[in-house]
């Protein structure tokens, strides 16, 4: 199929969780050669001296950044960055016609007016951001075939605004109503230190965090808002749950009318008929977090409550795939015309 | 103060983990012997075979179940059983003149009917089942002292009343909006063998279950639409946790005006007054299970969405001991005239 | 390479850990056709029903066993029974010229009376014992290329042989002298339901059990004897460790003679030279079992203590790949003419 | 009893794990009443904002720490700090004739060389050092009357030492033949921030680390001397689980002669007959830490392997319990006359 392409891939930010995630998947990817791995804290160490379960398997040294010669070595790019530090990056990337896909935040809103007030920086690089396309393939996939920066979505959004996209595309919710709540691994905190991750304060424990006030309200909005075709707020709430990885958004929305759980089971299937990594679970089965652990799925699944008129829809995902570098390889398949799937077939590992 | 009264106090179902939680604190109150323990399972095995953890603490063996034997012993029977097993215990108990806490559901209803259609089991004691009180004491105290028969609160119930009985009892919410996000660990299922319940399924997982028709939803109805003065239903979707003990309800409701963190704060403080186990934290400030592990106390934490108009009120307790045997200790204290507290003022441990 | 060959395989007791495991392995194995899935439980249902993880991976229905047809239908067959369960599959599959690979103990003995005694259970295919080998690659790698039955090792011998196989072999250490002390995640346990693998029983716990019983010991001390040339006893001790996966064994023995770490390690280097799977990390560096984790890898650290002459290996391995279902297919591999990599290659995930 | 006997205690280093573990027992204990915590990184903050369980049990605000004011405010001082930093606070301390307690290393070591070999650190009070006396009560307990300092045990070497002695003071063993295999919650490592002790790091992991240079190691090798009356040399391996809690030591010896369960197990229930906190477990029965966790007891299995000629002793504690701050305490009540269990007398919490 994909014949004997070669992708040369760098990474920026290569140390952290979804920069090793993304090490991980591109090592085995068929059609992808790694170029170079750049990192703040450990340039001149063999990557898996920072990540021991790839020893053998991936034997490049850490890097510091040099863009030119990254972009100059590189057909894609990928940025692992906290927000803020990607725009110099796709600048470069751009002058010398290349493609990124930024799993940060810097290139995921229409309105950089929103970008500023909700990350409290300056957006460097307007025109770039008109260019980019939001990196949700189920959604944009046709965008993504053109773009030459994607911007990799959040992975609270991810799982979101799958679990809602067929129900507000097909006008069946009631927009004012919608309240979602999340609940996140550890490694969605990445890898630096703090008390938040330490082993002793996370486990055995569950908490809320930022609520009403996290950074991916504003970019559920946005997307949410797209597909209802008019404006609406969410009420949003992330959770620290202990284990490594795994996002279950529970979300609520009233029901336009009455719908069985087949009908609304069916919306979804055929909304999502041509996308791989969704699975429409059937009525009655619930997803885990569990069941995607180690894949590019999103599981989806449905109960409607005719005591309340509500719907509730859990869906499920990795964190560090589907919602971060699983599917920023998605993209970059996209953006090259290879087969979505390339690199992401196999399942997850249970347990 | 408690001077040397004396309380004679029996367990029937001491080997689940409710039972064993009321062994442990019950062997440490200061006005309370054990008289019996009784078991389906372990009877003739020293109870410390079963729980380890108590080897030298407790020394009785498991009784098989005598009703008129243990009757006669306690002043007091606790009964940890599954619903549908209390009724022939608590004609018998009342028979004799002693007292009950039931920590199943089987009193639980002011309408024998609800219960009845969500248990799908005959109330076989309607007339005792008048007679019973909820045992929430932070709602119902005066009703306690009184009682013959406190019917303890499900874990999930104590820890969305308590989390809400303010904004309702003042009127703040809309009480067709409220809707309970709630996390459990793992021993609130019980120490029965199950899929569910084994470790490779757990842990690494986060899942819902039971999504709009958990039996605990007609009881948190019951008592919230008290509290409200009017009728309600509320969407009420529990979770599986990986840890062994907490519960965390996230709640959600709008506000019938706007409202200060600190206002807000104001009144559950003021409401809580006279109630030592609920923590009402500052504004800003919010709950974790850790925190309340080991302990009775509810800790409550309050956050104002301005945007969305909804307040977000995370509620967390201990299922074992506020959601479960401490609470029952709290309700004999009150029965018996003791102090709330006794047996029950150590703060949980950390980490 | 193996160009277009194809394996039919079929696995008998697929629903269990280890079982399902070879069916993810197996399903993503490019020279394989699953062919047949049996088991005791679940016949009749979807096999992703029984594990979700493989929805739309595996769309096979579980099946009874029926060993004619099975045998018929497979060029392997893979039984991942309990003990005693293998020998009338092993016998029927010989019978029609197939090869089997054995995850259970039935075929692991040179002496047919050591399983007895060990296992408690009469041998029916001695003359098929003598014919089978005992499938250790990294050791038997030769005799396994020609076997028609190949014993599948237990996941506390794997990595106890491969971590002590070059130390023995050189003759390095006083054979009187070892001490195991192996660590184990859960699904060693299995899918089967008992308190010892309930969730609440495990989690935040670490035990030792089987104390110089545990049935593999016989099997440790069969392999260890051939390696060393003489016969040999250990003093062996299993722990159940709250972790899903993983096994990690701490291994004492005494020096003969003084060494340096990197002659040790040097010697082991070259014992595992041809051998893809064993990774012998540098003098300083421990291996950890998430390091291994999702891996068909043994990571080897070894340190030598001066003050006392001895060495500690620590050897790890994700018991459910390694130490069962990705060995076994390692070992088809071989049995069939493909590389020993052949669906093995991907690195483990982390974290 | 105690009587009204009022104890003030001052605790410095109060924020740590074992810090407010002390705090947290201190804060219950009948005769004690807490006079002074201090801490290096949030004075001026209160107690409950760095360790919420404690909001309404502890009011007190962290202070920094001024030793004059302390030791004059204090009938008892415990000192949770790095090593190296006790020594200028015991001088202080015993100038003004109050007692230390140490939960460092400090005093430890009967012989200074050996400290400043190990530590890398000067001792600075060898006088007082010669005063010290190592505070493991059940080995030490007539010295510990008189001491005013007592240097607490060190987690490991507590769960260690209690598990030889008996052994070694009877003779039993061979002393060039001890084996210690130890595995601990990560709460031992400290709050303080390290990659080592990131959740996502540690969960689903278990790995060794220090093999052979642990500092615990001489501190053992010390006391298991005293006892054996002969200077001996261990092998301790220590490892890292995925708990919070509990430290589970698998002890391995050659026995001098051929011993029956009964008689080892009996030789320890003499040795410890006086002793209220260990608890030496039948014949067949093995400790795990869950069993121990959140009380101050070690518990002990004993089997005896007649193939190997060897004894396994488990010797499971509760490390910021037994293992630190309940130990402390325990100190504090015999240097001060009272009952050795006063408020520490409640078991353990499971699960």
């Amino acid at each position: 199929m994909a014949g004997d392409k070669v992708i040369k891939a760098g990474v920026i930010g290569a140390t952290g969780y979804t920069g090793a995630e993304l090490v991980r998947i591109l090592s085995a990817h068929p059609n992808v050669r790694l170029a170079a791995l750049t990192t703040q804290s450990y340039a001149g160490m063999p990557f898996w001296e920072v990540y021991p379960h790839l020893y053998r398997h991936v034997d490049m040294v850490c890097r510091e950044l040099d863009l030119a010669y990254l972009a100059d070595k590189c057909d894609v790019v990928f940025t692992a960055l906290p927000h803020g530090h990607s725009m110099p990056v796709a600048a470069e990337v751009h002058r010398r016609g290349k493609r990124l896909v930024d799993l940060g935040a810097d290139f995921r809103f229409k309105d950089v007016a929103v970008y500023e007030k909700w990350y409290k920086v300056d957006h460097s690089e307007p025109g770039l951001n008109d260019q980019a396309v939001y990196g949700l393939p189920e959604i944009h996939r046709e965008e993504i075939k053109g773009a030459r920066i994607a911007a990799n979505p959040g992975c609270y959004p991810t799982s979101v605004i799958l679990g809602l996209a067929p129900l507000l595309k097909n006008r069946l919710a009631d927009t004012g109503s919608i309240i979602i709540d999340s609940k996140s691994g550890v490694s969605g905190a990445g890898r630096n230190l703090s008390l938040t991750t330490h082993y002793c304060e996370v486990n055995e424990s569950i908490r809320a965090y930022n609520v009403g006030k996290h950074r991916h309200t504003p970019e559920i909005e946005q997307e949410l808002s797209a597909l209802a075709g008019e404006s609406l707020a969410v009420s949003f709430t992330p959770h620290l749950t202990p284990m490594n990885r795994g996002i279950l958004s529970t979300i609520y929305a009233r029901l336009k009318g009455s719908f069985s759980p087949e009908e609304i089971t069916g919306l979804y299937r055929e909304f999502y008929a041509g996308s791989p990594f969704v699975r429409v679970l059937p009525p009655g089965v619930l997803p885990a977090t569990k069941s995607v652990c180690g894949s590019n799925h999103c599981d989806i699944g449905l109960v409607v409550d005719d005591r309340t008129g509500r719907v509730v829809v859990l869906s499920a995902i990795d964190n560090l795939i589907k919602g971060a570098s699983g599917q920023a390889v998605q993209n970059m398949n996209i953006m090259f015309g290879l087969p979505e799937e390339t690199g992401l077939e196999r399942p997850g590992i249970y347990p």
